[in-house]
């Protein structure tokens, strides 16, 4: 299934940087980067349990927002996209 | 039906910030803003295409980033919430 992660972290506090840094490596090996604290990922049950679990534990639970939307298998037709691209490959592993 | 909507700009940029707060203003007449730049609009297919075409009329196609997300009615089971809340009361428009 596509869950969607946002990610909201102010990088001008201690660590700030540091912490998007490790939430974007971790999310993008289950998925994109679609935008600067947006990450789609491709996770079963139990991946995105270990992967709620660990971003959990990166986190600042005072500081940071996290967010997840769990948005099923059939999410082609839910999803739009209007402006510039992330410098990545932003559609690349979602198309089969 | 909810809309996830996110939306990355740089407010380096000229006219960057004034168009994250036309953004938000325009969002936040359909839901809230749950993190800087993601809103949760509740609207229905018109209200939608609307919200979409002024939209992309505000936004900067050439450096900004627009994404919808749509999560349908039954959205309240899909979502989850860590660290801090917005300033805003993010969960108050979506409890009926």
């Amino acid at each position: 299934m596509l869950v969607l992660i946002t990610y909201d972290v102010n990088t001008v506090s201690p660590g700030g940087k540091k912490r998007l840094r490790h939430v974007a490596k971790l999310c993008q090996r289950y998925g994109q980067r679609v935008q600067n604290s947006v990450f789609e990922c491709i996770v079963d049950q139990t991946e995105f349990m270990l992967l709620k679990l660990r971003l959990k534990e990166i986190i600042n639970h005072e500081r940071d927002s996290l967010r997840f939307y769990k948005l099923g298998n059939q999410y082609i037709s839910k999803v739009e996209h209007y402006g510039i691209k992330s410098s990545l490959d932003v559609e690349g592993p979602l198309i089969f």
